[in-house]
């Protein structure tokens, strides 16, 4: 841990400067592996799959027998805690739909929007260490939500070509569709191109390793939409003297042993919490089985002590933290001035593990200062709005003239003339109906 | 301009395919320029202006005088026009903003969300063959709108150093910050990485040729946030035997004029109308003064007949047009079943030109069949929603169980020890107070 303490203004950038990796390195080779795919399919996915995750699969969609199977591994109480984690999640999603009114720009003229769901989405979820289940209910449920038609999930196998059963159990009750095992950059290869087995999307979500990112980056530029760019996990701690050090340290800790590249920061207003959150982290970090991430993460995690509450806030939407834990006197108070951040923790009873599981937020967040200009997976990332306008020909007519001058002057006037014809047809026809 | 009629489904894709632009040509090209100007800032900035724009500018910005200067040089009657036009896209757009609720997931577990403004846009606005200050107040509205903190706007000079007076005076009344004189890539870098000049923003706005598109897409890929991926204009006009045909041809060269690469495509019911609006097409391109550009596009653009209204529907939604207008019988019918389009326009009073301009619709819209993924430009496309938690002693204590096994069995330890370590110290201090 570095310790900086009351660092000046000009320094700050520099602190809260993230550990860069550049996932465009990556892209030749990533590009190999997709345009491999795009051309010959699952036979590409075939090859991929046997060299990257070492199993050889005839064919890659879990099956029904599978999945049942699964049902039966997966403990009683780990499906309740999975069905208490899929209601809260639910409930605080479906919520985010939003009444479109119908709105009458002027007389005559009805303007309004329709969300409607994507019709194809795809959900990646990463193998590696850890089963990430949450994640598939944090991205399935909201698809279902949204009512998209096609609901499809990718995840590597493992050694055995099997796939853990709580990511099957998770993908069931989150209403995924199908799931297709298949990981890295043939997974996001598969489902921006499509192939015999996978049905091509129009939107992938989810997180992974730099390879996932810079194929989710490459098939953006032209194919299909992402949720958002990716980057290593992050917690923010701003507390002052009313934050516990052991919830501070654990806080930190649950960042850190994400791995090695997580960050986890904390910006203080109370000078002796330092010493005590260093001493509770070493505590706690004895216990813990994936120590040696941890400890690698920390070396690259910072503690700045600032001198006023207004200070801490300020870094912090220059920060613009993934998580943000606020363990303040008046913790409202503090989160009202937070402009940058994905998602905020108020409170010494809201460790981001609640919103990580169970909570009902998501947990798909903008890393990476991203958090500036993007918002977390939620119910708007699976529907687009299209605007619907319908115009009476009074309507036209009162805007036709204000029509006819502007696009006469950006020089179209073609645009123009779709109004004045219209105008001028029912001219004639009033007069030839006066006439009659 | 190119009929099919009846085609047989396998050959729709084929049919329904744009003539493709591949802009990741250009990253090498465009790279170095936003490399240059990341690195030397103005003056490469100004380097690239005198090459590119043909002028050399000391200073970039639009001065107090100048946009003093352009409000005298706008007609008034544009000025009404341009008035009308604010006021039905400020109606449109302020109704977007939404009641974002607090919900209690579980009990003692508060989950909202907040719609923050992203502090600092930058919006472009292209110079080239026609002025558009339509599209500044597209892109400065909703930003006024979001109360977004710095809205900068970025166009080129023409060759005397000068903007259009109706571009300055739109992004005066739409709410625009600061305006600066440049165009191209140099612009999108300088405000992707910022200048001595130009402050860096967050999230960039705006349609262009095709190097600013290749610009967007590589500063999109680590600096900032875009709008959305762009390709050329287009309009699809689904019709029965009720459509006007000189209204139908009307429309699709008012898309046929933006640009040779422009495309307007016609899906019709009804047979009859294939010659018809062939006339009227041949009759009214005579009088364009962007004749040349219309007829060159019209090359590529179709007609295309089908049996049945449902056949045009799903041809439609396999299309995606940015652009729709339904001319049929019962167009709210049809409408109800359209799911992928940018803009949707109904009935016989409804040409695309409103939309354009002066309905309150946003024009910004996804083309290239990026409706299946995107929503056009809109209120939300300028805040972020930012998820907020709080938890009492007792929401933490309902969800611990499910939270400690959910995060035992993704093998995160540390997750699961945030909340036993919270929970823990309270039974301890209930305790303690019991033997007090």
């Amino acid at each position: 841990m570095q310790v900086y303490k009351y660092p000046p203004r000009e320094q700050w950038a520099e602190l809260l400067a993230r550990p860069v990796f550049d996932s465009t390195q990556l892209f030749e080779t990533v590009q190999l592996v997709l345009d491999d795919v795009k051309k010959n399919g699952d036979k590409a996915v075939r090859t991929y799959t046997a060299k990257f995750d070492k199993v050889t699969l005839e064919s890659f969609e879990v099956t029904k027998e599978e999945m049942a199977e699964a049902e039966t591994l997966v403990s009683r109480q780990l499906k309740q805690a999975i069905e208490m984690a899929r209601r809260n999640i639910w409930k605080f999603h479906v919520e985010q739909q939003q009444d479109l009114p119908e709105i009458q720009t002027s007389p005559g003229v009805l303007c309004w929007q329709k969300a409607v769901a994507i019709e194809k989405v795809g959900l990646y979820v990463p193998g590696g260490t850890a089963p990430l289940f949450s994640t598939v209910l944090m991205l399935g449920i909201p698809a279902s939500i949204a009512e998209c038609k096609e609901i499809i999930l990718c995840t590597p196998p493992n050694a055995e070509g099997k796939v853990h059963p709580a990511v099957l159990y998770a993908a069931k009750i989150a209403g995924v569709h199908r799931i297709f095992k298949i990981g890295g950059t043939q997974a996001i290869a598969a489902m921006a191109y499509g192939t015999e087995t996978v049905p091509k999307v129009y939107k992938i979500f989810g997180p992974g390793n730099q390879y996932v990112t810079a194929a989710k980056q490459l098939v953006s530029l032209r194919d299909v939409a992402i949720d958002m760019p990716a980057g290593p996990s992050e917690v923010e701690v701003l507390a002052d003297n009313t934050a516990n050090p052991a919830y501070v340290a654990a806080d930190m800790l649950s960042q850190a042993e994400h791995g090695v590249d997580s960050q986890a920061i904390l910006i203080t207003v109370d000078e002796d919490l330092v010493e005590k959150v260093q001493e509770q982290i070493e505590l706690q970090l004895e216990q813990l089985p994936r120590k040696e991430i941890a400890t690698n993460a920390l070396t690259h995690s910072k503690i700045i002590v600032v001198k006023t509450l207004e200070e801490a806030v300020e870094m912090t939407n220059e920060y613009a933290p993934e998580h943000l834990i606020i363990s303040t006197h008046y913790h409202n108070g503090v989160a009202a001035n937070i402009s940058n951040a994905g998602s905020v923790f108020l409170g010494n009873y809201s460790p981001e593990s609640a919103g990580d599981y169970a909570s009902g937020t998501n947990h798909t967040l903008p890393t990476n200062g991203y958090a500036k200009a993007y918002s977390g997976v939620n119910l708007d990332s699976f529907v687009r709005k299209i605007t619907f306008q319908q115009l009476s020909k009074e309507g036209l007519t009162n805007l036709s003239n204000a029509i006819i001058l502007m696009a006469e002057n950006e020089e179209l006037q073609a645009h123009s003339n779709a109004v004045k014809i219209r105008i001028d047809n029912e001219q004639e026809e009033r007069v030839k109906a006066e006439r009659r």
